[in-house]
């Protein structure tokens, strides 16, 4: 793994730094971190407000419950950060953003990193937004607390598809999503638990059926579960490679 | 707050048990924790390992990259679980579950809380799924390293819904997807901001303009960005009020 060129780095402006490295400080994410994989870097917005009581936000104009973050502290907290990564993409995590794909993730992993900007409490003042034009991005359908959780979930699935971080670079090409369909079921020791075998075309050897019996499963998962998957797979355009295996006995 | 039941209890599955409660630790899902409106109990998979090297995982029958976790192990995780904590729902973070929403989060945090069997590597042997069938649960079409960054988004959606943890609880009536809307933008101090102002509507006192206005931005907002919601949204059933209501000028 060549590393002359800067690592992936990923930025975090957020009202809570310390939330970071948290979980991505472990595991395959926190050994790349050490190795310098990539880099993390916060930036607090509380350190850019500007009165006596350190104050970040205010209630809403127009009413209603809540907190909403300043303009001129998050502008400073930006301005900030464009001064130290002019080069990365700036994301603002909201549950109105798109939803975050498997092809966002592959875009944002080949690029440079990700400046990841945390809203908390009701949000941030929507000129601040309208001034820097930040990609929306939405972990779901759901509501948290603040960006930071869905940061840390972003980040983690940009880090595993770096160069050099899951030993086995095989293995991101045969999971979930790859090829617009759910994973297989997956066997592994002992072969025989609790009455319940493992199917016995996995203990064949036979290449090709292994694999076609795989992708068969895959399909039947996702016809089941997921008919907006299928309906974009069964429309998917055919690599001439794809359309023309068929499986045969390679072992 | 009543703290005389026992509290909403989030008990996670894990190979990394040291990540938790990592973000939930801070903020409004730790000063909530601390508070003891919730509670964490983590379950290490690893002690369950039963050889004398404490593996957990090993390769996929029928080849490939990766490791899967073994149906034994799991299974002692499970059953130790099922021990301590017999009421909670048992939910599997997998990229194949149904993609986790605010109504989801809503049931989930109205009950007594949750067990979230968090996988890792190439996932967890089929058979042990089979045997337990957890409810599956994805964060979005992405992967992850493993479950635990899914776990800590799930559990902080939930933990905001608990009562009393938001302290204005008419926050959570009015954010997104509780409509079936994207949130309406925001704006606070200060009301000119690099000569960007705030929409004049949200000074002038009416409420009920500022809500009919805000109602129609958040309109905007979901037939712009999620014709899936917007679709919805026109087709949802309308309780009586909301059909007889127009604006007026209440103040």
């Amino acid at each position: 793994m060549a590393l002359t060129a800067p690592p992936w780095t990923a930025v975090v402006l957020t009202l809570f730094p310390e939330m970071f490295p948290g979980p991505l400080g472990l595991s395959l994410a926190g050994q790349a971190l050490k190795a310098g994989v990539w880099a993390l870097e916060t930036v607090d917005i509380r350190t850019f407000a500007r009165d006596k009581h350190h104050s970040v936000d205010d209630a809403p104009y127009g009413g209603g419950p809540g907190m909403v973050l300043r303009p001129d502290v998050v502008n400073a907290a930006i301005g900030d950060l464009r001064a130290l990564a002019p080069e990365l993409p700036l994301v603002h995590l909201t549950p109105r953003g798109r939803r975050l794909d498997q092809s966002q993730v592959q875009a944002l992993a080949s690029g440079p990193g990700v400046a990841l900007l945390c809203g908390r409490y009701e949000g941030i003042d929507e000129r601040v937004l309208d001034a820097w034009q930040p990609d929306e991005i939405s972990l779901g359908d759901f509501v948290l607390s603040g960006g930071e959780p869905a940061a840390i979930a972003l980040i983690d699935a940009c880090i595993r598809l770096l160069p050099g971080v899951v030993g086995a670079e095989q293995s991101l090409h045969e999971e979930s999503f790859e090829h617009g369909l759910l994973e297989y079921p997956q066997y592994t020791r002992p072969r025989v638990w609790q009455d319940r075998e493992v199917p016995e075309i996995l203990l064949s050897g036979h290449h090709a059926r292994i694999e076609a019996w795989r992708r068969a499963e895959a399909e039947a998962m996702t016809r089941a579960r997921r008919p907006d998957l299928w309906s974009a797979y069964l429309r998917r355009p055919r690599c001439a490679a794809e359309a023309v295996a068929a499986p045969t006995d390679d072992e």
